[in-house]
């Protein structure tokens, strides 16, 4: 079938069968399908929509389109968490442990960052050594030790994915609930897990700013997670602000080093909380508990008796990182930064934060990608000093930026230009908005 | 401004500015849109459709993204005639020359064939040694001595359209007025005529075959030649069989020279019939009459009195062409090749024709072009014996095919399949359907 003939169907309103959705993406992957063809067909796609039968083809034919990971020789139950992105959003590093720790598997495949939210994989790579480009074997032997494995996407899994995102991302087709979750779920499918817990995010900082964005993202996905067998629910968590203390690569790690260790700042207790929500949630879904409450205290005791610490310790060796970073957590700041103070520009209470602002600025600091082929300096950062609701006087710093020496005064004027101060007391955001889940 | 973000207007239904789309014929023309980045936005175009502000800005952009001829040493009115194409639809060579030698001059720039629908360009090619290439000065000269010239379009006029023309037909995206009216009239406009008129085929061999949809085409065109200051009016035609009375390159310049001479078949009064419609349209447009009823007189004496003829004649010689097709039409015929009846499967009245079928069907002998890089038999054509109405035997022909040795005849089972034929007499179409002007 000539693509014209598929593209104008959807280019009509008319609804694809299975098979027609099979054919683009296998034409996206043998390249019988032409970039401007692939791009027509995305365009139509966002501005018809897919309905349900769609897009669960649409995801079926992207995760068929490649490998699909086999860990039926692991006896546990293989869980991930997936995030939409957001700023300082670092709770990987504190799930997978956590998690595995409790006696769920988590084979986690993860991404790099582009444009204001960071990416799990750089935030590894700024522990020395630690390697994220792990063969299938290594992927598994690594899970069989330490419970847990943290890897990029090889080319074979959902090949139709990478080209498919790079062509949405240059002709204005990504935001369409069908096609993201297809390429979050193909992606996250071929994983063979049982249970998925997703945190889509809300708010100034998240992909979908607005909560019925949100939750509508986190619909379609909790939908197609259990049409495909995995137990799944999703958390609308809020990216209104920061989550944490840092935002940054290494001084994230940082930051998870200090709560794996029980040294955390206080400061730092959005990331543990969502951390603990997010894994006492997978848990249950796991069957490796009974209730959320019973999952939350076993979490809990998890990170508080160094368990968790000790199978992130494991697994940094086994990945060929340099255990330093555990067991001297400082190590990963860098001392050749200068530190500039982000200031309160007059008394009052912090009521909001342009949180992709301070993505946008961390990027041009050096801390992120604008372009996928950009380099990333690990080092930079950003501590959260303040959070939404925190009365500041004038002149008091909100945040500390760490960057190279020579940086301009007019980035920390942009990070100063994303905080708003207001003369009244402030609602303050709940970090948790609301859990999706389908029973 | 990223290409991104002006696609995205369109996605979302937003007007587009008038720089807006300059900057997209300008990204085609330039290399700084890519190949899928022009079809995205061409698929937002076709769903989201564009207004008169924005129909009118894209046919600007087209028209001065190349060059636009200046005819102002020319001291005659100048008008042209341009179908939306049709199978058997020779008009053209009959238009220059009536029109010409009424004393308006005519600058055609024609296509060439390609599908079902034949081209003014292919036909002219028939005539041994005839140039459609001509450089400016030429063309010039060419209208100067005889009144018109008929040459394919440069490279430098409306570069944009080559381009985004070839996308569009390989992504669903030709079916959409604003882009068809804006690629028609954007070649017309650079013609810098004072008077056009447009010939909106309708029925089965039409790119539109709806009457309600030929007509919304006229109306767009119409529309558009008139708010460019060019005295526009579209005649709706009845394109529900083949015009006239030969179907090919060959025999179509032959049955045009026998209209010429006054030698012609009753079976071509159609085509002389349209021809002398539009041309008396064309003739009160560019105010070289006053009224239909005296531009149609001055038109058929023409005709009648061989100046016509003449102007044609002088035409082929300054293009390079081989006179004796003028002075000895047969010469056009070729004798090597077979004749092969359609026959009548019944009796009873013809009905319907499926004129699409037929224009493929030639193409498929050889007489047209499947692909825009297909080589044509020039020779190769079809006698149509009957018409819409006609009463015929069993055994009856309706039509001759004159093919090469070796044809099959399932082609012959093609065309004679094309043919419908009913026991009641029918209803036979109006040639003219409709006249749309704008006052």
């Amino acid at each position: 079938m000539r693509p014209q003939k598929i593209i104008a169907k959807k280019r009509d309103g008319e609804e694809l069968s299975a098979s027609e959705i099979e054919t683009f993406i296998d034409g996206i992957c043998d390249g019988s399908w032409a970039d401007y063809q692939i791009s027509a067909m995305a365009m139509a796609m966002v501005i018809r929509g897919l309905n349900e039968a769609e897009q669960d083809a649409l995801t079926n034919a992207m995760l068929h389109s490649g490998e699909v990971l086999d860990f039926s020789a692991i006896a546990a139950a293989k869980g991930d968490k997936h995030s939409t992105g957001g700023v300082g959003d670092k709770t990987s590093l504190i799930i997978a442990p956590v998690v595995a720790a409790c006696g769920v598997a988590v084979p986690m495949i993860s991404g790099r960052g582009l444009g204001h939210t960071g990416g799990t994989l750089d935030k590894l790579e700024a522990i020395p050594g630690y390697n994220v480009n792990l063969t299938s074997s290594e992927f598994h032997r690594i899970i069989e030790k330490c419970g847990f494995a943290m890897a990029g996407q090889t080319a074979d899994i959902v090949p139709a994915d990478k080209k498919l995102y790079a062509l949405r991302d240059a002709t204005a087709t990504v935001p369409c609930i069908p096609l993201i979750v297809a390429s979050i779920m193909s992606k996250k499918l071929a994983e063979g897990l049982d249970a998925l817990v997703l945190d889509v995010k809300t708010g100034s900082g998240a992909f979908m700013r607005e909560f019925e964005d949100s939750r509508a993202l986190a619909l379609a996905l909790v939908r197609t997670g259990t049409n495909f067998g995995v137990k799944t629910e999703a958390v609308i968590s809020d990216m209104s602000q920061p989550l944490g203390q840092y935002v940054g690569n290494a001084v994230e790690v940082y930051e998870c080093m200090n709560i794996l260790r029980g040294e955390a700042d206080a400061s730092a207790a959005m990331t543990t909380d969502l951390s603990l929500e997010l894994a006492a949630r997978l848990l249950v879904l796991a069957n490796a508990a009974g209730s959320i409450d019973e999952a939350r205290i076993r979490a809990e005791e998890k990170l508080a008796n160094g368990e968790a610490f000790e199978c992130f310790r494991q697994n940094v060796e086994l990945q060929g990182g340099d255990v330093r970073v555990c067991d001297e957590p400082t190590s990963l700041l860098d001392r050749e930064l200068v530190r500039m103070y982000v200031s309160a520009p007059s008394n009052g209470y912090v009521s909001s934060i342009d949180t992709l602002a301070i993505g946008n600025s961390i990027c041009s600091t050096g801390g992120g990608r604008v372009r996928a082929e950009d380099t990333i300096d690990h080092s930079v950062g950003l501590e959260c000093l303040v959070k939404i609701g925190t009365r500041v006087s004038e002149g008091e710093p909100l945040a500390i930026l760490s960057c190279r020496a020579g940086t301009k005064e007019m980035v920390v004027k942009q990070f100063a230009d994303a905080y708003t101060i207001a003369d009244e007391d402030v609602v303050i955001p709940e970090l948790v908005r609301a859990v999706i889940s389908r029973h």
